[in-house]
């Protein structure tokens, strides 16, 4: 098995044997909604970058399934009310993101419960878990995924989705000071440039977790565990 | 006032009157303490570059003091008998970092509780405050440190520290995450490398809150709010 | 204003401003869900004793909407696999209520999504919040509570619905512990039994916070707030 | 192994395999300084009926060491300027348990670090782990137990010390919800009263887990274990 360590790959050394275990990991899929991914004017926080891996993500979802891994959709919802975002205090990113790309016009809709917006885009199967709590860009606060994974007995997460720089990053970091173990998939995640993607992958790879194929994981966990077939 | 946005040096726009009011801001250092600042080969997880900003955070903070807005000093000390971190599970850094650093020899002395790894090497002075429960890269979980500052009534975190592609980051995202306004003050953090450090800055900017030049806020503090002089 | 300390009536003395402020405010009723009302052998959690406090609630809740007090929800949703519980870690009540009660039928539909058991039986109107996020007896954890207050900028929690020696007290306790201001609504909360009903309240008076007569509330509110008739 | 149900011995009907098991669990023992327990009127938090089984905690802790199950003393510690409590959001308990017990004239130094409110009046030993972050009746939030007990692979928690109504029905509470299973040791905890221990421990074993006596945990523990003698 090979990842990547700050940009370089090579082989994963020997400690990592609970990275890798398919028996105590999930797939969590991070905010892969209508609100990031629709191509419409309208799109309230447009990630357009991340349309590209919506098949990828749902083929490596597939596998996760026939391999008996998990897997968890993490989407923001928010009040309809706007108590939790807009008519409370507002993100962050609503004044900071339009300094650098300019407005979004329609942002105040953002993940809105009862829009279109929350919708996911890719598909929900019999025995994936949703957590649909996510307020902000963490997908561990205030939201119930870590009381889910202790639940499902899972130490590993694999992350998929978007942006890489921003709530995937993020959620690298909650996990790991969690204690979970961290994988990230370099071909399964998008985020603001791809300048912004490397150097988000290369911060995992010294301080947070993997960086890898997904490719050479679902390959790894193949050689671990017979499959159903 | 002006704040640097995905690197470029801008005025702030109006919206931002929380993120720059001092009555309800404080300082928080991250981890400029011996085990990562120690000049010797015995240092347990070295941060060269932050040696450089350990008397600038101390002028700051010393404005700081004399304005009003309190200090606080955020350090890594775990358990004597290593049960939180090598003893139970071993932060993820222990074996990535060294996959791209080569390895760090006395890594396993890193913030035990009652060696010098955990002296502070920035200055504390009456009416600072420490949170010294940091056990992995949050200085929130599992601190006491989201419970302190809504005792001390603060909406606005002021990061200095290191490493900047790190726990200074981190620090942004949960501190964001949990409604707190965060700037950064990009003259007194520093991380694993200056490109690293840019990048880190940038996602601030991008999506968490405000970069700016430390003389730049003080300025605008003191213009609020007339010294005690 | 008076209130019940340690079962006794007596004047609340002065110190208690921020528990008596309606503009800080909010109503919390806990579990008035179908799962513990209906009056069926199918009720999977039964709590017959809360049954005649559904009207009263919405009694009080149209008073608390009259005086801009907000009204939260909070109800137990556990996902329909059963992970969340009885397929995961089986909540602690599964196993030790039956042994003082006996066995409970149709305990395992308890909060499955998608069943009537999640079924408010308490009015929920346009500007209320739900909190849907319940998974065990704390109102507060696993669930985003903590960050609806926050964002609503309330302070002070009026607590009603049931068990009182159960989720309720353990709301008073948790609310409590995070600095909210707790009061219990000694005739809007119901328990096991009259005396576990009465030694909870003892407890919450002792150290929590106020247990009052709704009534008594609502006039102190109206007398330190113009009603908007 | 016979536990108290709602005030009844009776055996321990199958399914609490987890409960009784001493590879995984910990002795946590609440708040047993000087705070509470000094007999002198400069005692700023008296608990006084505590005082009896300080000895009694000695002993049992002994037997835990001896069978190899982990001791953990979680204590009040508050920063020295009083911003943790009274210099910030006052405790509830500070305004309401007066109103029934009168004037607690030191209340003020409860739990003040630097001062020997701090002590611990039971036997800490080396391999003893401390948690001195309780900062208010919640031996959980804002501590790091919940870390600690992850990383020391521990799942089931034996409660003993002060208060059985307040902190450690709170520590019930709290432990039930993250699903670590949860004794409480009759005759290791002392409470307000003997009538508000009766009905503490009647609430923790109808919703929370066993009442047991010590030396009956510790028979059950042996017969499963051999001792290290």
């Amino acid at each position: 098995m090979e990842a990547y360590f700050f940009g370089q790959r090579k082989a994963v050394p020997s400690g990592f044997a609970e990275w890798l275990a398919p028996e105590v990991s999930a797939a969590v899929s991070i905010d892969m909604h209508r609100g990031h991914l629709d191509d419409s004017p309208e799109c309230p926080c447009p990630a357009p970058r991340a349309r590209e891996i919506i098949e990828p993500i749902n083929e490596f979802h597939r596998e996760c399934r026939r391999l008996g891994v998990p897997v968890i959709h993490v989407k923001t919802v928010l009040r309809a009310t706007g108590v939790d975002d807009t008519g409370g205090y507002p993100s962050a990113w609503r004044l900071t993101f339009p300094v650098t790309v300019g407005p979004i016009p329609n942002a105040a809709r953002h993940g809105l419960e009862g829009t279109r917006w929350t919708e996911l885009m890719t598909e929900v199967k019999p025995g994936d878990e949703i957590v649909d709590g996510k307020k902000r860009l963490s997908i561990f606060y205030p939201t119930d995924l870590d009381f889910l994974l202790r639940n499902m007995r899972r130490r590993t997460v694999v992350l998929t989705g978007g942006f890489t720089d921003c709530c995937v990053l993020n959620a690298a970091f909650d996990a790991a000071n969690r204690d979970y173990r961290v994988l990230v998939c370099r071909d399964l995640v998008r985020g603001f440039s791809t300048d912004m993607e490397d150097a988000a992958l290369r911060i995992v790879s010294l301080h947070l977790g993997l960086v890898v194929d997904s490719a050479d994981l679902l390959g790894a966990w193949a050689g671990q565990r017979p499959t159903s077939r």
